[in-house]
């Protein structure tokens, strides 16, 4: 396992992580969580990423028993929460949930009481929020590193403006803005990390934690077959806005043409799609989820696998996807 | 003709304008420059927009003549210039173009000169510079608007994280950013203005100077017909590159659809496609380009058409175009 | 025992002060340290220098039982630790050494935990981290200043350039930058303390703990004898280092000739010299380290001594040094 | 020939310029003065350097005249001056010398008037002053910045210490501090540009305009024979501090060690010494003072013989040379 720094800070996360999402007190079993935990840990993970939002709260508990029970040095992971949706879903009233102070500390004191930590390592802004100026957002977090509830504090599916107009204000304001951001990335999508932020990295060194490497189960190759796969983690609905926004017949095409990359290289499907994400070096830490332990032990092959990925290889997984992020010209 | 705040500033400018690009000192006559020039101020306009490059510094020369004969009151019109890529093409030195401090200044005394003015109201960076911080060129902007030799600066097909990196120094180092963005805008090129700046007008207030109302002509329907038009202003290259990217199939076909409107509406399809810029309320200006007096005529019954522009009519624009910009969820 | 300014700040330090490095929980037992902090303290020494990284947390151990064991007032003296190493030398994972947020801050509650403390009174940069961003770093321990878990924060080992950069950030956030850097200086190795840093004293107001006074012990003769001298408290491979670095034929023709001047004092060699690093006025403190008591108490003649240490006899040991640090002229 | 941006600034240099230092309007002539610009100009050198001190300010009048008869667009070249020693040598009365804001007001109006220009492109301080603040100093520069009277400035010779003074002076008052240095630079003199500037390349974007490439003419090897050449452009005082200082055995061994290699490589000696600091991509410009056309045209090899400069040539002369610059460890 290799460590990168989270963009210009000097906290290095492991290349590979592990997310709760859609899985943590939800799709599986806690002693599931348990063992997936305890495997990435005893192979050098090092974070555990989560959200107020998963479960509604019950991803970050099972994560807080896990910790708790494990006893691992405090300072030898970190553990994240997002803010924003708050925990009670359409229930909410409405003051709790959004990016605006009152929420802010709220969802950190109740996020770190679920996880069962004094502080949390990384705090994210699960989604802008139209109702709140970004100004109080980028206060609030600034005043909860500096009273040492949170270490850093980044943004997820934020846009390049938005995160610009954060860092404008925490310039303005002399205050810390946002180290990282948290956007899905895999071959089937990737404007926002491969072109939108493609200055930021260099100019405020933005660091990415990014989620869905593996585009929702897409790029596992399982919705190539002729009939639906089974017991898949998504919803009824998920799968409908899967099947419409990424199953879509290009993007079969772009799976079908990969794989036979992958076994060429001697490599699963899923194993080449994670190694792929690691080869960009703007990319922090991928966050993997799973369902199963098997599942996360294949994935972890994906660690070895960048070696295969010559610049040859690359450029041919570059033809087959066919979709590289170009800014349009005039 | 109304006037409209260029952004969150006080200058007004009026809702149409004129640009001089690819026609003034280059495909038509200086009679006939100073024919639109004279018939936009006598009907209202205020703007005049110019560039180092256009004609190379030969546009800017023509139009300081004919400002220097009109003797209008300096005051009762805004006129412009925009540096970057300097008045010698190829045969440029390092020096000679791009948004470092040298350029700047330089390109600012010789546009100055060339225009007959003793300061521009608006000076834009044409494009960005990749090999200039744009620090440098926000403090390079600030220092010629504190000696008094421009009055307002801006960018053109900047992107908003770009214009954000401007204002995240302005706030840092309290200089002036950037007041407005000329970018392209027209019924068949919407993204950048409709969705990547949707949140700068609110935040910082950014104007707008929009180029291409017309699509380059497409929106006039003269590449609709059967056989291809003869005595465009475009280049044999500038009409490989139209064909290739305005040109498509799904651009012809929206012209069609839009045209049918446009009739029964008793417009013309340029001054419907006028019209529905000016409805933006984020477009301060719409820079009309014209190479015949008739032309210039023509395309100002746009502001009397607005009212004919009613929501209705709108709604049927937008399904007849099928092309509304739309931020990519997941 | 006379007291100085640190640096420009208005705390001041005994002139001579108790360093563990290389003793404390290593290679003396744990009331030969409760002896010397008595010793030291019953003299008027109100600073000791302490480190994670001494003994991997023992000697912060060890000191802490000693200070509640004293029970002397929380306010007459100073106490310190260091952050960069961790405890676990090899053993630690990346998020458990270097100067980003996350080990700063957990260090300090280890190190305030293990000295029995409730803040340190100075808490250092145990050496530059090439891996984080010095802006982290001044703003990581200006806001454990603010939170009331340290007093003042500062530097060892850093060059100018890197002091000057956490000075240049401070500026520009407002933050408290570096109060204190701990070099090593003594008769041997001056460069640092007399050329590199002679603007800071003035400029920034740099306080400095020196370490090492003796240079190893190198200064106290004992290695000048025919036969290598046992019982010190160099393990084998900093014998080496000090042999091939610090011993040098010139080095120890240098002692030889102190020494002699020494002797006309009749002053002994480490008390000569320790006295000559008191003289220089941007020497805050002067930190000793000792295995046996009459060792300290001997060395405490030295403040006694400074009298003697006329500006001829300063001249005399010039000369004898011939190592003044000269500005390369060009 | 190559450009390259000075620092982090978007202005680019010419890889090879040319100084006027003991040449211009002392030892040369000046219609041997005029070749030098001209062919240097034509060769694509676009920076001229120059000083208020060199001889006296008759080496800048010397250079205003041929620039005034070349007629060169302005913005084609960049021409630099010095402030800091005045034209008037033991002769200087105290307001007419030093970096306070009254001499550098000036004696940039005075270089002005010299060199027949509106405004400098690069201005330096010459030397640290230490009789004037640093904070001084900066406002003074940044102010002739904000009034288009000089574009860039920077310092000659100052310790990293001195420039990260400047610009944390810079940062805390929004000012722009120095964007270049003029340090000495050549395979005998390393230290300085390759160990105690190495992090402000990176952390401020400091640009170099290196000078003696070739060690006061002792890397051409004239001073590698058995008697002394005549006809030197050093003076009998300047040729005494060369012999103490640079002509030293061990440099007269590594000369004669390159000159090896050059001859190995099919270069002349001063071609290889002025490529290999080309190879240093720290260095901006290399600055050639010449006092014979044939000497200049013979330098200017340098930019081919670079390709000649491979990994294993470099490595080879780092042997040669042992002198590599080596941060001191303990």
């Amino acid at each position: 396992m290799e460590y990168r720094r989270l963009g210009k800070s000097g906290l290095q996360l492991s290349e590979l992580s592990l997310g709760s999402w859609l899985t943590f007190g939800k799709q599986i079993k806690n002693n599931i969580a348990e063992d997936l935990m305890k495997f990435a840990y005893d192979n050098g993970v090092n974070f555990f990423d989560n959200a107020e939002i998963y479960a509604r709260g019950e991803s970050e508990i099972v994560m807080g028993k896990i910790l708790n029970k494990m006893k691992w040095d405090r300072d030898s992971y970190v553990v994240s929460s997002k803010v924003m949706f708050g925990t009670r879903g359409a229930d909410s009233k409405p003051t709790q949930k959004g990016l605006h102070r009152k929420h802010i500390v709220e969802a950190c004191e109740q996020a770190m009481k679920r996880l069962q930590v004094d502080y949390l390592d990384l705090y994210f802004c699960h989604r802008p929020d139209k109702n709140t100026p970004i100004e109080e957002t980028v206060w609030s977090m600034h005043n909860l590193i500096t009273q040492g509830k949170i270490l850093y504090w980044g943004t997820s599916e934020w846009s390049a403006q938005e995160i610009m107009e954060a860092h404008m204000f925490a310039r303005q304001y002399n205050l810390i803005g946002p180290t990282m951001e948290q956007p899905q990335y895999n071959m089937l999508h990737r404007e926002k990390v491969e072109l939108e932020f493609s200055q930021i990295y260099k100019t405020v060194g933005l660091g990415t934690t990014i989620w869905s490497p593996l585009a929702s189960g897409v790029l596992t190759g399982k919705y190539n077959g002729k009939s639906e796969p089974k017991n898949t983690r998504l919803s009824i609905d998920g799968m409908e806005w899967l099947k419409e926004n990424v199953m879509t017949k290009d993007n079969l095409k772009r799976v079908d043409n990969v794989d036979k990359i992958a076994k060429d290289l001697g490599l699963s499907l899923p194993v080449l799609a994670v190694a792929w994400c690691l080869k960009n070096p703007n990319v922090s830490t991928v966050m993997l989820g799973a369902s199963k332990l098997n599942q996360l032990e294949e994935n972890f092959n994906a660690i070895n696998a960048k070696a295969k990925l010559t610049s040859d290889v690359m450029e041919a997984i570059e033809k087959a996807l066919s979709n590289t992020p170009i800014k349009p010209g005039f």
